[in-house]
C-alpha cells in the first residue's frame, strides 16, 4: 500500500519535513516499512487557520448540503474498506473481523448524523414572539437556535482506530454540528489515518465544501496536540484517551487567553453489582457474561467492567472459581501497541502485589505485546479504606469485589470516582431493587446497564456515553449518539432580526419544516 | 426592620460569631445600624453537607411538587415585598421602583420555571426501542433524560440585589433542575439577602421540601465563597460579577479534585453599530436611546453599551454633538457600592488620559458614592492597535467610536473579546446588511439585536443571555430564560431498566404526558 507519510491540510499535503516516525506491528514488535512525518509547527498554523476560515462559509451550509457531505464521508469510507481491512491489522493488532466492524459503525455513525441533520430539529429553534403593545415595555421578538462553536480539534484513540478516530464519532458529531475539524492522527495507526483522512478529504472536494473543513495533523499528542489545541482559531477539543493525556489537554485549554471546552473521555472501571438473587438464578451465564465482556478487544474498551460486585458467601466463592476456570490464555491476545501491554503487565503485577488482593488468575502472554487475563478478588471492605485497589487495569483484567451486605455495597459504591457505566445483576428475588444502590450507581455514572454487560455502546439518540469526572472531563454530555452534536455548539439569539437574515430554521414559515418551540410550545407549523 | 444576621444553614440559623460586618448605605457613605456575621467553615460545611443530603430525595420530586415549591417562593417573596422595598435602596442605592421591579421579575422567572417544570419536556426524554431479533447483536432499550447535577453554589450579585441573588436566576434555574442551592450573599446587601433567603427558608419548610434543599451564607465571596466551591458536595456554581472575580472562582473549581462546571457571567463592552442609513434617518432617536441604555441603572448593567460605532464623518459628528448635550449630570446617580463608584473613577480617569481618547463628556458627580457620565470618542483604527481602549468602565460611560469603512469596523470587531451582546442600527438604505458584519458579530456574542439597544434582557424561552469568553466563562449556555436550566443539568440514560424503576418521563405509558423523541421522532404518545 503506498502512503502518502505526510499531514493532510485542506486540499493539499503536507512537506516531508518533519519528524519522522513508523508504526509498530505489536503482533510482532517490529516497525512497518512506511515512513509517516509529523506536522510542524507551520502545519499546524495552517491547519487551523484554514479551519477558521472554512467556518465561515461552513457553518452556513444547508441541512441538505451538510447531510450530503457526510453521507458522502461514509461512502469513501466504504470504498476504502479493502484497505482499512489490510492496514488496520497491521497497525493495532486488531484481527480483520475488527475493522469490518468497526468501520461499519463508523459509517453507521456518520449516516445517524446525516440523518439527524436532515431531520433539523436537533438546532433547538426557539421563538418568542412579540408582543409590541405590553406595558411597561414592549416585547421585542426572540429566536434562539444552537449554532456551532468553531474549529474543533479532534485527537484519535489508540483503541478505536475507525470509530472514534479520524471519521469517528467525534468528527461526526463536530461536522454535524456546523463546526471545522483539525484531527491529530493516532501516532500508533499512522497509514489508518491517512486513509479516513484522504476519504475525507475527497469528499469534501466532491461535495465542493470549503477548504480547510478538514485536515489531518501526523505525529504525537505532545508534539502536534498540544500546539493545535494552544492555537486561538480551534474552540473546543474531543479526546478519548489516557487520564494523564486527557488531563494535560484540559490544563493547556484552560489556560488559554481565551478558555475552551474539552471533552476527554477518560477512564473508568465499570462496576457491575451482582445481585444475591441473580447470583443464585444465573451464576453460570453470569460468568458467560462476563468473559466476554471482559476479555473483548482484549479489555482495551473503555467499557470493561474493571470491578464486578458478589454476595460473599459460597454462591460467591463458586462464582470466582467458574468464571476463572473459563478466564484461560485463549482469552488474551495482542495489545493495540508494546507500550499498552507493558503497562498491563505493570498495573496488573503492582495489583497483584497489594495484600488485601488475591490473584485468582494471572497469566503470561505468549508472544509479542500479548496480554492474557489477570483476575483478582478482595473484600469490599478493603477498598473502602484503599481507593487504590480500584484503579483502572488497561486490558483484559477484573477484580472480582464480595460484599458482606447492601450497606457496605452502596458505602463502596459511594467512594468510587465517576463512571462510564454502572450494572446491576437483578432476578426476581432481588426485586424491588434497593433505591439507594440505583442512586449510588446514579450519581457515578452516565449510563445504568440492568442484566447485561457495559461493553457494547449501542449508537443511538438515547444513548450516553459519558460520566461524571474523571470518566470524562465534562460530565454533562455524551460522546456517543446523537446528543454528542452539543458539545460542538452554544445558544445564540436574534432579537426583532429580519426575516430574510435568519436561518432557515427560525423564519416564520418554517422552511424546514422541523419542530420548534413557539411561546414554549412545540409545533412543527 | 429586624434582622437574624447570620447564615441560613437549611431549616436553622448558624451562631453569630463569625466575622462581623455592616451594609453601607451607599448615598450616604455610612454604615447601616445592622450587624451581620459571615459563615464559618463550620456553617460552610454544614450547609454543603445538608445540601448533599437534601440532593438524594430533592432530585426524585414529582413535577409538580418541584413546582409547587418554585410558586411558594415566589409568594413569599411577594408578601415580602414592602421589606424588600424598604431595604433594597439602604444597602444599594437603587430607587423603589427599581426595587418593585425587580421583585416583579424575580418572581416572573421563579414562576416561569414553575411553568417550565410542570410542562415537563424540557428534560429532553428519548426512548430508543429494543430489537432483541436484531443481528449480530440484540438492540437493547435505551431511555436517556437531564438529570440534576447536584448541589449548586450560588453567588450572589452585586448589580441585581433580587433577581441575579438569592432568589435570583440562578436559583431559580437550580432548583427547577433539581438542585439544592447554597447560595453566598452578595457582602453589599446582607439584609436584601436574608430577607430572600427567609423566604424560600419558609417555602421549603411549607412544601415539606428536604432540608438543605436551600442554605444562604452571609460573607465576602473570598471569606465563603472559596471554600463552599472547594466543597465536594457542590457540583457546579452559578456568578455574576466581575472578571477578576469569575476568574479566580473557575481556576479553584478546575483545581478541584473532581473538577466542577463553573457559570461565571463576567464583563461585556456590548457594541452596538450604527450604520449610515440609520444615522441619516434616526440620528436623534438613536441619540436618545442610547442615553436611556448607557445610563440605566446608572450603567451598572452588564448588557450596557460601552462601544458605539459610527460612520466617520459630518453625521457623526453631529451625532456625538447631540448625544454629549443629552448626558447631562442629570443622567448619573448614586453607585451600588462606594467601590464601585471609586473603580468608575479610575478606570475613566484612565481612559481619558489615552492619547488616542478625546473626552468627549467628563463629569464629575456631586455628593457620595456617585457617577456621572463619561463619553469618549475614538477612530476605529486605534482600536486594533491598542485592544486596552475596548475594556469595560462600568458605569454610565461609553465609547464612540468612528469607523471609515465596512472593513475596518470588521476587523475591530473581529478583534473584540467574547460579549454578551451586539447591536446594529440599520435602515432601509443599509439593506441588505453585509453578511460578514453579521458574522462577525454572531461570533462574539450570544444575543444579535437589530435596531433597539442591549439593556432589556427578556426573560423567556429563547433568551441567550451569555457568549463567548470572558462575557461568560462557558459560553455554551444562558443565564436567562428556560434554556438556563441546562447548566444544572446532565445527560444520563438507562439500558434495559425494568417499567416501575424508570422516572415517569422516561415510563411507557407517558403519565407526564410530554413531548418525547421515541427512536429519533417527536410524539406526546
Amino acid at each position: 500500500m503506498a502512503f502518502l507519510g505526510t499531514s493532510i491540510i485542506g486540499y493539499s499535503s503536507a512537506k516531508p519535513i518533519g519528524n519522522s516516525f513508523r508504526g509498530i506491528n505489536p503482533a510482532t514488535n517490529t516497525e512497518l516499512d512506511e515512513l509517516f512525518y509529523a506536522a510542524t509547527p507551520n502545519d499546524v498554523d495552517q491547519a487551523a487557520s484554514l479551519a477558521a476560515s472554512a467556518f465561515k462559509a461552513y457553518q452556513k451550509t444547508s441541512p441538505a448540503e451538510r447531510a450530503g457531505f457526510l453521507r458522502a464521508i461514509a461512502q469513501e469510507l466504504e470504498l476504502a474498506r479493502p484497505l482499512f481491512v489490510a492496514r488496520v491489522p497491521l497497525e493495532t493488532g486488531l484481527p480483520e473481523g475488527r475493522a469490518n466492524g468497526e468501520l461499519g459503525r463508523t459509517i453507521g455513525q456518520l449516516n445517524m448524523f446525516a440523518n439527524l441533520v436532515e431531520a433539523g430539529h436537533w438546532v433547538d429553534a426557539r421563538i418568542d414572539t412579540a408582543l409590541p403593545d405590553r406595558a411597561p415595555a414592549p416585547k421585542p421578538d426572540i429566536r434562539s437556535m444552537q449554532v456551532a462553536l468553531g474549529p474543533v480539534a479532534v485527537f484519535g484513540a489508540s483503541n478505536f482506530p475507525l470509530a472514534f478516530s479520524v471519521a469517528g464519532g467525534d468528527t461526526a458529531s463536530a461536522l454535524a454540528a456546523g463546526c471545522p475539524v483539525v484531527c491529530i492522527a493516532h501516532h500508533a495507526h499512522p497509514g489508518v489515518s491517512e486513509i479516513a483522512g484522504l476519504a475525507i478529504q475527497k469528499a469534501a472536494k466532491a461535495c465542493h465544501m470549503p477548504e480547510g473543513v478538514f485536515s489531518l495533523l501526523q505525529g504525537t499528542g505532545q508534539e502536534v496536540g498540544v500546539p493545535l489545541v494552544s492555537h486561538p482559531a480551534i474552540k473546543a477539543v474531543g479526546f478519548t484517551g489516557s487520564r494523564f493525556g486527557g488531563l494535560a489537554i484540559a490544563k493547556i485549554a484552560a489556560a488559554r487567553k481565551e478558555p475552551i471546552p474539552v471533552y476527554a473521555e477518560m477512564s473508568s472501571v465499570n462496576p457491575v453489582v451482582v445481585l444475591k438473587g441473580a447470583l443464585a438464578a444465573r451464576s453460570t451465564a453470569i460468568a458467560a457474561g462476563l468473559v466476554g465482556s471482559v476479555t473483548m478487544g482484549v479489555g482495551q474498551f473503555c467499557t470493561n467492567p474493571g470491578l464486578v460486585f458478589l454476595p460473599e458467601g459460597a454462591a460467591a466463592e463458586a462464582f470466582v472459581a467458574e468464571f476463572a476456570g473459563q478466564m484461560d490464555a485463549s482469552k488474551g491476545g495482542v495489545a493495540l501497541h508494546p507500550e499498552i501491554a507493558k503497562a498491563y503487565k505493570t498495573a496488573s503485577s503492582e495489583k497483584s502485589k497489594n495484600n488485601n488482593m488475591t490473584t485468582v488468575v494471572g497469566l503470561e502472554g505468549t508472544g509479542p505485546s500479548s496480554m492474557a487475563p489477570w483476575i483478582f478478588s478482595v473484600r469490599a471492605a478493603s477498598l473502602i479504606n484503599d481507593q487504590s485497589l480500584t484503579s483502572e487495569v488497561f486490558g483484559p483484567s477484573t477484580t472480582l469485589v464480595t460484599y458482606a451486605n447492601m450497606d457496605e455495597l452502596i458505602a463502596v459504591l459511594n467512594g468510587l470516582e465517576g463512571q462510564l457505566t454502572g450494572t446491576i445483576q437483578y432476578d426476581a428475588a432481588d426485586l424491588p431493587l434497593n433505591e439507594d444502590l440505583i442512586g449510588a450507581l446514579q450519581q457515578k455514572t452516565g449510563r445504568l446497564v440492568m442484566n447485561s454487560f457495559p461493553t457494547g455502546v449501542e449508537v443511538c439518540h438515547s444513548m450516553v456515553h459519558g460520566g461524571p469526572f474523571p470518566a470524562t472531563s465534562d460530565g454533562r454530555t455524551t460522546s456517543v449518539g446523537t446528543g454528542a452534536i452539543y458539545r460542538f455548539t452554544r445558544a445564540f439569539c436574534y432579537q426583532d432580526m429580519m426575516q430574510d437574515a435568519l436561518p432557515d430554521a427560525l423564519k416564520d414559515g418554517n422552511p424546514l419544516g422541523i419542530w420548534r418551540a413557539i411561546n414554549g410550545a412545540m409545533t412543527q407549523d
